[in-house]
């Protein structure tokens, strides 16, 4: 289903169009974009609130900026259907995330107005200064570098290194920043409180505007006042002007803050903007989810709510008739509350995804033990190891794609210190919908190689919550080990998943079923693919062992012992990178301990894999239960069987 | 030789001794302490200027605090000689940084005083308000946590994360700010200069106190002046107090600046802040080397200037007969002027190791097309990939062990981007004295996962020569890949190193040299190890192959057909770990070609590993030349020869 778009946007099919348009039209140009973007996401899905609330930025930058020549970078990126919708994809926009069709995110193939792909927070500034660098030593002097960036990114530390650059050498970048005090859950930290300051009711520019006027006034009072004001006013140009500011400290001209949803300003301002020289901050205040109402009030939960019923505001859930399993997500964060309610040395850590992660469940119920510490995953890693010193048990939860954001610090602050971190690494895998930004690939090669680190992956709700009981009991501290435990974004397997806790053993693996010649050895959710896989099989007479591995390291050895002294044929199954992953890890014991089967490793092939839903990348890799049944057959020289009520081919090699 | 102290300095053994001690004798103390320093790292070498830079801090703050009670946190380390001397490690200094001997950071099993181990930069501060918040926790009201960080530590995101956190939650923690405008190079960005102003002309302190006198004798003209006035007041103490400080807007106190020489005065300042509540920052200004004349005149010589002469102050080098090897450094650090004075598309980027990388040469050379981004890896990696979007050849050089810090710029601004960021890994494998922390141990692994991304390195200056005129070439950027270029710390093995540029065939290897029964497979420098231990084993009848494979990815896939044709035996060596690394790539490649050859492979096992010389470490790790040769030994079941002049031995199985 084609949306419809408003008159005029229907007419706008580049910025160019864009800005032939009289300014006077800008702001039913905003309710038609405003609109198209309610009109696609209650239908096909994606996030929402932070693009409505861009709605007037996009029309007035792509107005008054000549992109692509001047070049817009879009902080994070899940803001930018506007930009997608002004910028030629108004007609393809509602393949938005869908498999095939276009990114949920600015990226560099699909358009040349996607001047940097994006994804994850915070890299907006270091690109755009690389890009006004660049201009400049070129000599492209008329080109103009923006960079939009929310107050949630600006908490990372990122940012603040690419200010710490930009105020030091020559450039005009302008910064752009979207004042929304949210990231996907409420913005945190001191920096927050800053913006809130500055822009609420002992505003900077107020003061600063009071303060000059009354030095006004007190040159009624002769000659001695006024050379006392005029020595006030030199100090204060001098802490005011030049140091009042956070950005003002770090070189930076700031500016505002002003309305960022009034257009025709908008485009007034960010004109005057152009023309000067140095870099610069332009402070704009946002709402979230601006202009639907029901965005506006609960911005979390319309940050990504899925298809919805526009008129209603009925967010569609799907009904089932019997129970389903939970998501991994909440099973951590009920669990996590369960357990900390008996043991009071747990603590909680989030980089800003408390509901992403389901750690809002234990914020909300024991406040002084779960932190949200902002969009700064190298801090959360380092807090946490720091808590861990002092005997606490802590769980740092941090998606798999955004601990490569930390990966110096597990190293650093947690392995070589010997220190008893739980990591939680969410959306383990392929993210979905979320695309190759978000995917969470590498974590098993990137943490496998580091020392004193444990790597899991639970096959379902049972384990991941036994080895959250098994991590938090104090004789895993003995063990001087930190642990990552990986899991995928979804639903498990288990409908009745609050089941009695059981500790495990650290390294040791569980045997699904034994079998004949071939064994799968799987690791984490993807081995219920390999349950059907072989059910598919045993229709066809083929009967491979499986084996749930659980355990990237310590690998379990005895069993891997007994399955090379029976097999002869192994197939490994990860949703991980296959250069360094779960695969070369089996190969690498294989090889110590000489043995010399026939290895298959499946997985995440060496490319960027795109986005589409799990199951579609699972297969187009070939490890979704087919593909796996098929690497069986291959294996062993099988073909397939198709199966029908009267006829059976088995043909063997 | 043992050092010996001076008379105050001989009774103090722990900072309880010191404690005894009265204030009148603090500044004997630090000299004392400070000859101390001199008179061992003159001898033994290690690094210096930092510590005499905080001697006078070391004694004060173990003065005041209760330690090891309260927690005392120094970044980066280097800086932590004089509290090491003066918690128990006096008598055991003179081993700093010998294998076997003391580290040359803090360090946790080392001593109950080194709350936190450290060797990278910016850690402290998370560090330090992990602990608060767990003493807080816990009901340990009494302890006192400090963090001493420098200003070039400042510039790294990771302390702007975690003072965004600190400022946002309860706790009583102590930031001591060591501002000595030096990282191992002048400290660089916009927030030095800020610094620097609030310090020099235009302190904040004095405009401060300037307003308020001004303010003070306006009230002498009259009532209505003295409303203004108040207002006035009031409107500053908003800004001046809240906002006019860019650590205030973080809401973190803020004192000083003051004199971090003065001793006495610190440990009165100290012992002051003790009480106050809330997070705080103490700005010290301190001078680097301070204390030894030359050290103070050229800080980034004197960083760790190796032995020297402690009254002539002349710098202890080895005098050879012969032309010695350049460091790859340098190789590097030519090469690149070389290259970028015919290519004006060349720019360079080093995250605050110019002298280290020897990246000064070009910002010396060509001061617009080098750029030293401060300690922030993360920016560094995403500014190198913004100025490659506009068609600019960017070499960007990072340490092994800190391009950790930037794993996740590496994998979304780059890899996914398919942008061809020459990435050059100095320091890869072991770093030697500087120890784990500093070891370049991970990257094979953590880059080889990376779609998009060539991992090599070269075997001599030679190769790296030209694989940077290689990947300098226009047609590497059609590739769409990025190349991570790895090579240790020190010298190569070619005196006569300046040769010309060749080009180099990306995932070619090279064959040093043909054998028999077992190939050995090397990457980079440590193929000279190889090719020693290959003339040893030649005195023994024993040849095996040898290929430098220069490419971890793409594999030379021709070249392992050969070998796997040619060899059922073959032993990878790298100066990597060996999980996932190099010799993890050829078994994955063996088992997806279906060869079976045993392999065995060396390097970094899965421990962390302590300091030493580089060849003490390969020695421990087993390859060394001797240890390879005898792996080769071991593979073929022959035991080692000993050489006389009449008997030969050769025992074969």
């Amino acid at each position: 289903m084609q949306i419809t778009p408003g008159k005029i946007l229907a007419q706008i099919n580049s910025p160019e169009d864009l800005r032939k348009r009289d300014r006077s039209e800008l702001l039913q140009i905003c309710d038609e974009l405003r609109q198209y973007i309610i009109d696609n996401v209650s239908v096909y899905g994606g996030h929402f609130g932070a693009s409505l609330g861009v709605v007037e930025l996009s029309v007035a930058l792509h107005y008054v900026f000549n992109t692509p020549d001047d070049q817009l970078i879009w902080d994070v990126g899940h803001q930018a259907y506007g930009h997608k919708i002004l910028t030629g994809r108004k007609d393809s926009f509602h393949s938005n995330r869908l498999y095939g069709g276009i990114s949920g995110f600015p990226k560099r193939k699909e358009s040349p107005y996607d001047a940097f792909g994006v994804g994850h927070s915070s890299t907006s500034i270091s690109a755009a200064l690389g890009m006004a660098v660049a201009s400049k030593y070129k000599g492209e002097n008329h080109r103009q570098h923006i960079a939009v960036i929310g107050d949630g990114s600006m908490t990372a530390g990122m940012a603040f290194e690419a200010m710490n650059h930009a105020g030091d050498i020559p450039n005009n970048m302008l910064i752009v920043l979207n004042d929304n005090c949210m990231a996907i859950d409420p913005n945190v930290g001191a920096l927050k409180e800053y913006l809130t300051d500055i822009t609420t009711s002992h505003t900077y520019n107020r003061v600063k505007d009071e303060v000059w006027n009354l030095l006004g006034k007190m040159s009624n009072f002769g000659k001695s006042a006024q050379e006392i004001v005029s020595k006030i006013e030199n100090g204060l140009k001098a802490t005011l002007l030049k140091q009042s500011n956070l950005f003002e400290s770090l070189n930076l001209r700031y500016f505002g803050p002003i309305d960022g949803h009034d257009v025709e300003y908008l485009a007034t301002v960010l004109n005057d903007l152009k023309d000067i020289p140095g870099p610069k901050i332009l402070h704009c205040i946002t709402t979230k989810g601006k202009g639907y109402a029901l965005a506006e009030k609960d911005q979390t939960l319309w940050h990504a709510p899925g298809k919805f019923d526009k008129i209603t505001g009925e967010i569609k859930k799907k009904v089932h008739a019997t129970p389903q399993p939970p998501k991994y997500q909440d099973v951590f964060g009920h669990t996590i509350v369960e357990l900390a309610e008996q043991n009071p040395k747990i603590m909680g850590v989030t980089p800003a995804m408390p509901s992403g992660s389901s750690l809002n469940i234990m914020m909300k119920a024991m406040p002084h033990r779960a932190f949200d510490v902002g969009i700064a995953e190298q801090h959360a890693v380092t807090f946490s190891a720091g808590m861990a010193t002092q005997g606490l048990t802590v769980f740092c939860n941090i998606y798999s794609t955004f601990m490569q954001r930390a990966f110096d610090q597990v190293v650093h602050d947690v392995a070589i210190q010997e220190l008893p971190v739980i990591f939680c690494l969410d959306r383990a895998g392929f993210a979905g919908a979320d695309g190759p930004t978000h995917h969470g690939a590498y974590d098993i090669a990137y943490m496998r190689c580091i020392p004193n680190m444990i790597v899991f992956s639970p096959m379902n709700e049972q384990e991941l919550r036994n080895i959250m009981f098994t991590t938090s009991l104090d004789d895993f501290k003995e063990l001087k080990q930190a642990i990552s435990i990986r899991y995928p974004r979804g639903e498990g397997v288990m409908p009745n998943w609050k089941t009695p806790f059981e500790k495990m053993e650290i390294g040791k693996g569980r045997k699904i079923k034994d079998g004949e010649k071939v064994a799968l050895l799987t690791l984490g959710h993807i081995g219920n693919y390999a349950v059907k896989a072989c059910e598919e099989l045993a229709k066809e007479g083929i009967n491979p062992a499986h084996y749930d591995m659980r355990f990237v390291k310590p690998l379990d050895e005895a069993m891997l012992h007994e399955i090379f002294q029976n097999y002869d044929k192994v197939i490994t199954v990860e949703d991980g990178c296959l250069q360094g992953g779960f695969g070369s890890a089996v190969a690498e014991f294989m090889l110590d301990h000489d043995y010399s089967a026939q290895i298959k490793r499946l997985g995440i092939p060496d490319r960027i894999v795109e986005h589409g839903e799990q199951i579609e990348l699972h297969k187009e890799c070939g490890f979704d239960p087919e593909g796996i049944a098929q690497a069986v057959r291959d294996i062993l020289g099988r073909e397939k069987v198709v199966h029908s009520s009267n006829v059976v081919n088995l043909t063997m090699n």
